[in-house]
């Protein structure tokens, strides 16, 4: 089954502030087998909102509105609902009574604009709202569905659950969507589309299909894997098979398919050796080593870094030969391999990490452009440097950098390097 | 005039993500003059973006598309647009060769799913994207018009004020949206409304008016007013005088009033003295340092900086003394001013930072709860320590301690402290 959401407020088409409610709708609607076929959001305008519900009903058979229920002006969408569904509004006693004992228990009369408040389509189910005046309303019309709700979210939350599980009950089906997410790390959308797109295309005609969708950031491709099953058990099931099948194609290029973070794999892998990691991070400028504490726990194998900014600091803090950087450029591959293995070493860790690169939008030059960044790792089993051309401004080389060096450790570690 | 923009992607219509891109397209259409009359999220599927996009141009003149310009299999924007206009896509021989010389400058082949790229709607402006392989497209038909953008905000921003700027200006009205941010750090949404509200409220009344919106984000509140006028500089006169009127009533609280990151207002303050700052990092795990070499040119001012997690690492790498972490414990007002000191010495810097707290979820007691948190700063003039109490999970303690820290830096150095 298929719904859609409409967001009322002109407050919402500002560059300020956008729908969000609509995140907690669709999690109660997937969790019901409900999927979201399209959103809108709209200003408060009761023609216009006529003509969007009217649209909307074309297309699904469950209209989920928030917002516009409000004792103003402007709130418009018990009008514009009422219009597009050719029904009329009409003055529920009860709520009128409600609304007055509300603001008596406060102290206070009710102001008049109040009063358009108890307007309620006709044949509408009302819905209590135990947090605010605005009462919801459930109209049912030719089979279909119109839900409106206010748009505070506590007021709009209990109330959607009530109308999703008392009164809609009987139409909304019982069984869920469930979800798998594998997260890959410096491949690109279009490499990893290539390895996995003859898997997951086959998918989509099974009973039931799957649905995949392949999100792209820098440095990280996610494809993400949904079906609508009968049962959880079942769901799941079948789930772990696809994704078994993606990882039989694309290898250790995947690092998640648990929902954990780059950072916290990492972490889990050192954890697991008993291993500290140290980090020597020059134009990543503390990114990595603020990415490895993001996980709590994290100085079970984390005791220290140092961002080696200048030159003298690679040297005195870090231990980098001055003629190493003299010969090679602070930017260079046995720089990198320096700061891996000296930090390693100043820290006591069992493995180190250096990073050394121009982040630009300055500083770059036709042998080394913007972008160009070492990265070195040191570690009981070895050591390994890369180098990278990244794209990007400066805050994407940083991300893609610390990326790229996280990755770096993570493929050190799972190609099975001994315990010191 | 107005438009609607239609984002466009099956991952904007689950529980964990949305459109977040109309909201800069929204403030750039609004500065030339245009309004956002609604916004449509919608999966990739052709029909459906198909129908859309044709409803959506029987109302207003102007579409701004985002997303679905991938390479991939759910990449469909070019296609349903082209439906919906009635016009063929045609294969740009131009668009081909960039992308394959992308490829190949980073030593890599096309693979053969970006052949979709270069498709192009017939008659469509190309619009180059120095960020990535997609290109845009800007249709006209029938005196209307649609851009089609991709999703990736770094590709998608430059395209869109390039099509709005060099190849819509002839149909985008000339009179503009101004605007001005006033940016304050650690003070609440409450005390800045209180201050600020008896201030702003009275504009909305003039003519033209002012229009003012409190943004709040842990740690920042921001002011945001905006004004059409008849010319940019009427508009810039009066919101100067407006941004002064309430910075005479929040004083020093203000940190920018030019769109300046806190993080660029403490490194101009430091550049301007020909100081170098020095960090020591326990639980914001470098993030202070990070946000500090987020800014373009960082290196006049940092040099380097310690993530001292761990005890041993305070005492070996920032010089605190064995005995005032025992006698305090690590998270404590004399080892935060311990670690500025230490740090600002160890590192030859004029200017220390040190931080320890409790970032959690573990590691809270009775006496120092998770979010506990300690700011030292060791300066030419002096030095300042303060305790912060922050709520919140990991993420948002790591953050507002970050924050509080560049704050802290930031007043000492505005109160004027002279020159070593």
């Amino acid at each position: 089954m298929q719904a859609a959401i409409i967001a009322v407020g002109s407050e919402l088409l500002t560059a300020f502030r956008t729908d969000s409610n609509s995140l907690f709708i669709t999690s109660a609607l997937n969790e019901r087998g409900i999927t979201v076929a399209f959103k809108i959001i709209i200003g408060d305008r009761r023609d216009d909102l006529a003509r969007t519900v009217r649209g909307a009903l074309e297309r699904v058979p469950l209209l989920v509105l928030t917002g516009g229920l409000g004792p103003t002006d402007d709130d418009i969408t018990r009008e514009g609902v009422a219009d597009a569904l050719g029904l009329p509004l009409e003055e529920d006693e009860g709520i009128l009574q409600g609304i007055r004992a509300r603001f008596r228990a406060r102290g206070m009369s009710m102001p008049g604009t109040n009063a358009r408040q108890p307007q309620v389509i006709h044949g509408a189910v009302v819905l209590h709202n135990p947090n605010g005046t605005a009462p919801g309303q459930l109209v049912a019309r030719d089979g279909r569905h119109v839900l409106l709700l206010p748009g505070p979210p506590r007021e709009m939350r209990p109330m959607l659950l009530e109308a999703l599980d008392k009164h809609l009950a009987t139409v909304v089906p019982g069984i869920g969507v469930q979800r798998k997410v594998l997260k890959t790390a410096m491949k690109s959308e279009s490499y990893i589309e290539q390895q996995a797109q003859p898997v997951y295309s086959r998918w989509a005609a099974m009973t039931p299909p799957i649905e995949t969708t392949v999100l792209a950031a820098p440095g990280q491709v996610e494809l993400h894997l949904s079906m609508t099953s009968a049962s959880k058990e079942e769901g799941e099931r079948i789930l772990d098979d696809a994704a078994a099948e993606l990882v039989s194609v694309l290898g250790d290029d995947v690092f998640s398919d648990d929902g954990r973070s780059l950072e916290q794999v990492v972490g889990d892998l050192l954890r697991s050796r008993g291993w500290k990691i140290g980090t020597a991070e020059s134009c990543t400028g503390g990114l990595l080593t603020s990415r490895l504490t993001d996980v709590p726990g994290s100085s079970d194998y984390l005791d220290a870094g140092v961002v080696s900014y200048a030159n003298w600091a690679k040297t005195a803090l870090v231990g980098v030969d001055d003629a190493t950087i003299a010969a090679n450029g602070a930017v260079s591959e046995p720089v990198a391999r320096a700061m891996a293995s000296g930090v390693r070493k100043r820290l006591g860790a069992d493995v180190g990490v250096g990073i050394t690169g121009i982040a630009g939008p300055a500083g770059g030059s036709d042998s080394k452009p913007v972008g160009t960044v070492f990265v070195g790792v040191s570690f009981p089993g070895g050591e390994v440097v890369k180098k990278y051309r990244f794209l990007g401004g400066r805050d994407l080389v940083k991300g893609q950098a610390a990326q790229a060096a996280l990755d770096m450790v993570r493929r050190a570690l799972q190609a099975g390097t001994p315990a010191p």
